[in-house]
């Protein structure tokens, strides 16, 4: 009985601390050994109304899925959006990937670590927030492409394979970075420039690819 | 009971047609959904003895997973050290990557597909088998460095960095590869060649990167 617990709080305010609750407590035990009666205590409010809120285990699984693959493709499309090239809009969308990432640990957990075998619920909300986002990274390279003055050079096909092999590189280096904890997600995110922009080849020369100077 | 039950075959025969046939039972069904009966059938083995090799279940898709990974870390490492150019070597391991995933579908879903959260030892398995394909890449990439004369310029840390990159494009565009089934594995390598080695910038202004013609 904690003193939250007697708070009133609209349902959508309770709703919410519900799954932040919940988020610290899947990214913590995992999705099996997670129980519902510590999300509860955590959120200030009794299992009963955990399972009104939110039906179940499973349907808090599912609504901390939805909600943090929101976020994270809302931050990846607000900061790709304030480019005004390809290059820096590529450069602030894989920024603010990087930076979701580090700030919201307990969220990539969830996203990137759970198994995607919960059973089938589960699994569907996980692709599904898996092709929001590619669909973001998609409308990027293909935004990308026509404000730059190329329209037409790359198909629907091709930006979605441009699409996955980034969304491929950004998830992986995600355990690069958490074996690199001093490295902060702004080097991350030259580092892949360099790699995915520039290009492998110039890498391995050592050329080095640095942020545009204007205004980011 | 077939007529493969009553051949008398030694033991490391008879251990390699279990692993197939319980390949081909975890990639249809799912490890959850997958029965012993069903793998010791198809293998036309009684189920104890299926036991008698490989444990439990559990014991069977650990092997699985051994076995594949190994398959793909040798058939990419092969491929690999017979380019005689960093660019060569990264596009036939790519290469063998990709041909691999389309030759054996099954093994590709069981390693690919298949949730990190069965239990310990099997994430453990995974996890494993992940860091050795890992581990080949950071060394083609590594060893390109020093081969092309480029040595020291790229430290530890940032092959590795590299190794993640190209490791998880290549996973992401095994999905991409899967929607796209009339594109041949050499043709999805080519493009992530495009992507990866002559970088995104070259793509996006329609510069093509173009197989060596040396002998490869």
């Amino acid at each position: 009985m904690t003193d939250k617990r007697r708070r009133r709080l609209p349902r959508s305010v309770r709703e919410q601390e519900i799954i932040d609750a919940a988020l610290g407590v899947f990214s913590k035990r995992g999705y099996r050994a997670a129980v519902v009666d510590e999300i509860a205590d955590l959120a200030g409010i009794s299992k009963p109304m955990v399972y009104l809120y939110l039906g179940s285990k499973e349907g808090l699984f599912i609504a901390c899925v939805r909600r943090e693959s929101q976020r994270l493709a809302a931050a990846f499309r607000e900061a790709a959006q304030a480019g005004d090239s390809p290059e820096q809009r590529l450069w602030a969308g894989l920024g603010a990937f990087f930076a979701f990432v580090a700030e919201h640990r307990d969220s990539w957990v969830v996203l990137h670590r759970q198994a995607p075998e919960q059973g089938e619920a589960i699994a569907q909300e996980i692709a599904d927030a898996r092709r929001s986002v590619m669909a973001e990274v998609n409308g990027l390279v293909r935004d990308g492409i026509t404000k730059g003055g190329e329209a037409d050079r790359l198909g629907e096909q091709e930006a979605d394979f441009v699409a996955h092999a980034l969304v491929g590189a950004a998830d992986s280096l995600t355990d690069w970075m958490e074996r690199h904890p001093g490295e902060p997600p702004e080097r991350v995110t030259v580092r892949l420039m360099n790699v995915m922009w520039v290009g492998m080849r110039n890498v391995l020369v050592g050329e080095v690819w640095v942020p545009p100077q204007h205004d980011a």
